[in-house]
């Protein structure tokens, strides 16, 4: 996009993350980490298990997240920022900022309601 | 969401916008404007004219962009960013200063090519 911002790309690929459903809720609550599973799950209120696990898997590839397996027993896994997870903040800190100023999206148009044909 | 973000839905009104497809893309093209429709597209260089109309009113209703009407002929339809739309560049530079420290996606596994018979 050569036009309009050569760092097109760069921006391309955050908002890939963005974009995801509960990834940015997900970044905000590892905040103050490290959590187990089941504490991210408590701090999100949202998602399922299996959203959950694959929107972790993600942000591990994608450099945002450290998992870690302490031996046991039992077995502790924890999930934590790295400093580029950390520094999302900045970014929520803009969009929320930002968000304020929006107008609400309209409300959907309803149908009408169908009438009732008069009962004989 | 209380326990992890009181401001939870001003955010999740900002990501509604960012996570379209080409919604960022334009705001960032429009900066600098008033633009015309055929400006725009040239300037996003992507998505097909049904899609930007969409967005472009998406964005009119959310009070970032004014599309105004100068009477012709020929009528002269522009469209220009509202104080909150020209506010959407702090997020955008955010987002991309988080967005050079992302690592890039995984590239998906490709499935083994189906060995050929013997030809006898």
């Amino acid at each position: 996009m050569k036009t309009v911002d050569s760092h097109c790309q760069t921006f391309q690929n955050a908002l890939d993350i963005l974009g995801k459903p509960w990834c940015a809720l997900i970044l905000n609550s590892l905040q103050g980490g490290p959590y187990r599973f089941t504490e991210i799950r408590e701090r999100t209120q949202g998602p399922g298990d299996k959203i959950l696990s694959a929107r972790l898997k993600v942000l591990e590839e994608r450099g945002l997240v450290v998992r870690r397996v302490e031996p046991g027993p039992p077995v502790r896994v924890t999930y934590e920022l790295t400093e580029s997870g950390r520094s999302f903040n900045d970014v929520a800190q803009a969009i929320e900022r930002w968000g304020r100023g929006l107008k609400r999206p309209a409300p959907r148009p309803r149908k009408p309601l169908r009438k009732q044909g008069k009962r004989s």
